[in-house]
């Protein structure tokens, strides 16, 4: 395509004059996407409101989740039961919680609290509440670059020396926001990591491992498996939740962990909790009753999703197929896709957008400190809105974009 | 009564004999309770899963609680909707994150973890998972004995001049265990404590503000009416939550604080979570309206259980009316009974009861590091077993009681 600014600014008057008000900013599953979850509240599917080994849901009791739940997720996860714990309604409160826990109480060694200037790895582009956790608690962020396998191991084997480097955030399969999953490799060279620290803790965040958009998924690769072999496995704190599969803030979540982990996550636990909802985690269990259930609800997720992400990816052609510098990931799965337009681009390009209606992350929310470097990096959001609102929405962010670089020049 | 320790032993072996199985250890409802709460997992309830200003309860969104969830416990607590936060299943986790969030970022002054051995005051008997929290985070706690009216005030007006002294945890009505209210005298002298510490805080645990056992109930005192004439509102966090009107465990808490506490805790909030479930917020508020709605609920909640704490009190007034050194309560609402038998029982009498069958509160629970001086205290949690259960339960719990009174003699 060939751009004049002028055509472009007549083109982005026009938008701006439709009073549009579009919004691609977090990944919230659209209307069509959470009826199909409706059955979850029939309440038929509490019978006697006892779970399989007679435990009543209605009562306190049961502190890290029923049975089934643990099942369910024990085959999602390919964990062991004892490894899990299913929580409340949002796997971020875990995280939030367990990284509290180890500022307070340590992760096997002294408080974080206690030690001075600790630092974490933050693959970058990222998921913006990961960083605001660290950030919250005063933990030193240092980006660590994304290819197409994963994060630059090489790097992060370096940084490790450094015994102040507690940990690693991220999101192994379709991760936020590029959507793309660690290789083989790359699990290999997580689950064989020789960090100084002794205290070294991997938050490994599989908020999409079941997110696939069609047959032609990436690979779940049980980082559990790999690290048992390497004796790290006290490294990982896996987290996932149904928020993206039944209802985002009404669904479960879970933790899987080493045996050691989840023994000192539980002794917080018997202090902070009587137990999770349990007549929420019955429903759950009784409705999806078993991976399969899962994988099924899974594909009426992706039909619904599957054109949206079509749509956004096909308007990105047509405006930047082979444009230098414009730059953008296919996900198979997940919720987000990850556009880098021109560098110094990002932000006058997210202001545009908004001026003409169409609400986007804020450019630099994918990297710690709202900092990218290269001014670059966009987080499109495509499920919430409406297919012909998604693709009028692209259009208007392509335009802009365009407009960005231009001015630039 | 006439009592002889060789009968006694007697009526205790055929109690064994019975290989009985009765609990009195917890505040849980029985099944009867539970049931009268069912209509609430009634899906119409939940309409076309809006909120009266559009908000959509199955998605993302709305941090602090949704309106109607507001305004219900705005009639309850007698605070403007702006004080209030409704948070997830249980108020324990309210005060646990709270307590957490002072350790790791202070209440308007240093981190707490940052200030040497600091202290709370704790009113006794109490609640043990409240002692638990402050136990869990290395708080010293002291004990603060109660009389008829509430804590010792001119003790805790004494305590109160150590700036180290950071704050008191308590049961202001229907206190758990021994189901008294403060008076009105007493909320008074809360409202104008003058610490010397700035970061001075009250956990003001209102479990059962509405849980009146009939219509000779209790006065609810608004303690922020009270602070706000003074100046000291920014002193308290008062917690409460549903869980004994609807669901333990699956029901929804709330915190009602000042202006600045409620800002504190959002700023926290937004890190540590998108937001609770509002489904089941949805449905509490289509379920109850109003206070009236909580009112009529817990009219039949006091039908069920008023003849269960009667069963235990006659029981007791049968046994050891004017028998020296026996005392215990007659609670108008609430979950408990607080029976203290003569100095260095209490342990043998619920070992004994074990022994026999009847499962206790483990004796000195009701105090900080499970010490009851005096080996006194016995909390007696009349709600879970059947009526029949009970009065069995309590005719054993008498014999131990009065079997271990004799052995000391």
């Amino acid at each position: 395509m060939n751009f004049d600014l002028k055509e472009l600014y007549e083109k982005f008057n026009e938008y701006k004059g439709m009073n549009l008000s579009l919004n691609m900013a977090r990944g919230k599953p659209g209307k069509a996407q959470l009826d199909i979850s409706d059955d979850i509240l029939n309440p038929d599917l509490l019978g006697d409101f006892k779970t399989e080994d007679g435990t009543e849901v209605r009562n306190y009791g049961v502190l890290d989740g029923i049975k089934e739940c643990k099942r369910l997720y024990s085959e999602i996860l390919e964990v062991p039961e004892k490894n899990l714990i299913v929580f409340g309604n949002a796997s971020l409160t875990i995280m939030y919680d367990y990284i509290s826990q180890c500022m307070v109480f340590g992760a096997g060694d002294k408080p974080w609290a206690s030690q001075e200037s600790i630092k974490f790895l933050c693959p970058v582009p990222g998921y913006d509440r990961h960083f605001a956790i660290l950030e919250h608690f005063g933990i030193e962020m240092i980006n660590i670059p994304m290819n197409a396998e994963g994060p630059d191991m090489d790097l992060i084997d370096e940084y490790i020396k450094d015994e102040k480097v507690k940990g690693i955030i991220c999101v192994p399969m379709y991760a936020n926001p590029n959507g793309l999953t660690y290789s083989e490799n790359v699990i290999k060279r997580f689950a064989s990591l020789k960090p100084a620290a002794k205290d070294f803790r991997v938050i490994w965040d599989n908020a999409y491992c079941v997110h696939h958009l069609s047959d032609d998924a990436d690979k779940f690769y049980n980082i559990f498996e790999y690290a048992d072999k390497n004796g790290t496995e006290d490294f990982f704190i896996e987290v996932a939740s149904t928020s993206k599969i039944s209802f985002p803030g009404a669904g479960i979540s879970v933790m899987a962990a080493s045996d050691a982990n989840i023994a000192a996550v539980k002794k917080r636990m018997t202090i902070q909790t009587i137990g999770y909802d349990k007549i929420n985690q019955l429903r759950h269990a009784a409705y999806f009753k078993n991976l399969d259930g899962i994988k099924e609800h899974m594909k009426k997720h992706a039909e619904i999703i599957k054109p949206k992400f079509d749509a956004v990816l096909d308007t990105l052609d047509k405006y930047f197929a082979d444009a230098p510098g414009y730059k953008w990931t296919e996900p198979k799965g997940g919720y987000f896709i990850s556009f880098n337009v021109p560098k110094g681009g990002a932000k006058r390009t997210v202001e545009l957008c908004k001026e003409a209606g169409v609400t986007l992350t804020s450019a630099g929310a994918t990297y710690p400190y709202h900092n990218d470097p290269d001014d670059s990096n966009i987080r499109i959001a495509p499920t919430f809105p409406d297919l012909d609102e998604l693709k009028l929405a692209t259009e208007i962010l392509c335009v802009c974009a365009k407009i960005a670089e231009l001015e630039n020049k």
